[in-house]
């Protein structure tokens, strides 16, 4: 029973997808008498929580008095512009609580379960933990290892190949253009190579089916999009554009910021990338970006778009450097689906051992 | 009503599926009152073709007097070791004939239906005609363009890798290990090159599903692997060996021949495996003998099984040479399955407007 009320609670949480901007998704279902009583959930950055969107949203407050509350997150306990949930769980007078997951910022996982039952609320923990874990693994990965979750995405042909020598080339088709614009919605960031911009030039945008829409982050240690105002990042203002240079440079648009991290390293620069509070980054190459994120390990899944084409000769292929290496890596949660004429292969570096 | 009965004539065909060698698979019906009497096909390379097939396992013989013949392939007119099948028609008493298709060489092609025609026998060609140019795509190709069917034959990491450098490399599971050893048999030869044979030391055989194990033709222009007689190739007879090499080698076992062609390009190779008799040819790499192939216009089919891995680096990487080619080829027919953990995607250089 506790686990067909937690997976409504999941269902609810997700109504929040893409507007809860850098807060997680959760959702609250209220049970009296094996009987839903309210349901809620945390809709958009900066609204109420989802046990007191629950609690707000019911039409019959009373029925709420010794009843049980399924959340997918554990209820907060701290004081920000409103009073913490766990109060209101307790003002409501529900007499059980059920949670999926913990918090999992280690400084205040377990408070708001302390409290509650610190005030005789029976309080039962980690049904459908994983598939909680699951709905905000970004959020749960970026509060846990303190940097943003790394999407590595590329577009081949079957040969392997990126694009023709220098030159900007559309592999794959419009069902991957389309798909990909609302994909790239999914993360906080886009991460590209100085090298990618100048040949695309592109804009690095998403489908406006966010709130929030991803920031443009660019690796340019030596500057050198930075003589290039005619640029498409640099005409379009929609969102942020972040760029990891040891460069300064006065004369940009003011969407335009820069960032020289201590050393040039993957590591230097997601930590930079935490610091702005950025919990997802969809690095969209090119081969030497993505070769260089899988040579430091501080990635998390691939997502390959593979088009039915050959380009042959010695055309840019997929994760390429000088490195020499001979490891080879077995991706986990292996998804296959057809785009049109195209497949995408998405496949993660650690099993959540859980289909999307 | 054609169309029903030519597509059991064509599921009577496929039963000599890996036996005909270099014959055609061929079926035929033979109906009466829209009944049918009999049902036969060409078994086996050197056995009956399929009409007399038909005929002659037949129980009520008389019943073809003045019956319908199907027949997926046009019947042959020359006298082999026995008289030709539009005899054995006459002879039977078969008043009409419909035909899928005709027969390919263009030497011969149209005269079975003259003769049929001819002696008053009514005739209606081109009823699943596509089908049945697919059932022997092989066939038909190599008798109208004077070479073999080419596929090429990778199999690759999501990063479009073969190999780490200069070392046998296993990419892909078991299931498609097992699964590429059957599909070896459906081909009269397997073509490497030196460098794989020399780093894989494969025996490149099948997984003896056919009568006739696909020959293993190796391009050694150097004569790299003449000094190396403990290879696998040079060790296993089970089918014969030909090396295209422009050096000749006394001391060789007697199941390896070599052939010097005028020019090593691929053209000259494929007129001489044409020379040979050989109708199709599964290309196995390494990378740049496949990029060859895909420069020199003269393949027909991609087959790419992907492993949802990542090698990264500088490790060998699919479709490579130092060619410089910005033409795009975009396949047709493609065909995506699951096997095992891995992808299998196929495709071919020219539509036959038909999937497998």
């Amino acid at each position: 029973m506790h686990e067909y009320f937690m997976n409504l609670a999941l269902l609810e949480a997700k109504r929040g997808a893409k507007y809860t901007h850098t807060n997680p998704l959760v959702g609250a279902i209220i049970v009296k008498d094996n009987k839903i009583v309210a349901r809620g959930s945390h809709l958009r950055y900066g609204c109420e929580h989802a046990e007191k969107n629950a609690i707000s949203t019911c039409k019959t407050p009373e029925k709420i008095f010794n009843s049980t509350l399924y959340v997918t997150l554990e209820p907060c306990n701290h004081k920000g512009k409103q009073p913490p949930c766990t109060e209101a769980i307790l003002k409501m007078g529900i007499s059980k609580v059920v949670v999926a997951q913990l918090d999992p910022n280690p400084i205040v996982s377990g408070k708001g379960i302390k409290f509650l039952r610190d005030n005789g609320i029976e309080v039962t923990t980690g049904i459908l933990e994983k598939e909680a874990y699951n709905l905000n693994y970004a959020y749960n990965l970026f509060h846990t290892q303190k940097r943003p979750y790394v999407v590595l995405k590329q577009a081949t042909s079957l040969d392997g190949k990126l694009a023709f020598t220098n030159e900007r080339t559309q592999i794959t088709g419009k069902e991957v253009y389309d798909f990909v614009r609302k994909e790239r919605d999914n993360y906080q960031a886009i991460l590209v190579g100085a090298k990618t911009v100048l040949i695309d030039n592109p804009k690095l945008t998403g489908a406006s089916t966010s709130l929030y829409p991803p920031k443009r982050i660019i690796l340019d240690k030596e500057g050198t999009i930075f003589q290039h105002k005619e640029l498409n990042l640099f005409k379009d203002d929609s969102s942020e554009v972040i760029v990891f240079s040891k460069y300064k440079n006065e004369d940009l648009p003011s969407h335009v910021t820069i960032i020289t991290p201590n050393e040039f390293t993957i590591k230097e620069i997601l930590t930079e990338i935490a610091k702005l509070g950025i919990q997802s980054v969809y690095v969209e190459g090119g081969p030497c970006i993505h070769d260089q994120f899988l040579a430091s390990g501080y990635w998390d899944e691939v997502i390959s778009y593979i088009s039915p084409t050959l380009l042959g000769g010695s055309n840019t292929s997929s994760f390429n450097s000088d490195r020499t290496t001979n490891e080879k890596i077995t991706l986990h949660d292996i998804n296959v689906t057809k785009l049109g004429e195209d497949i995408r292969i998405s496949g993660r570096k650690e099993s959540q051992c859980l289909q999307d």
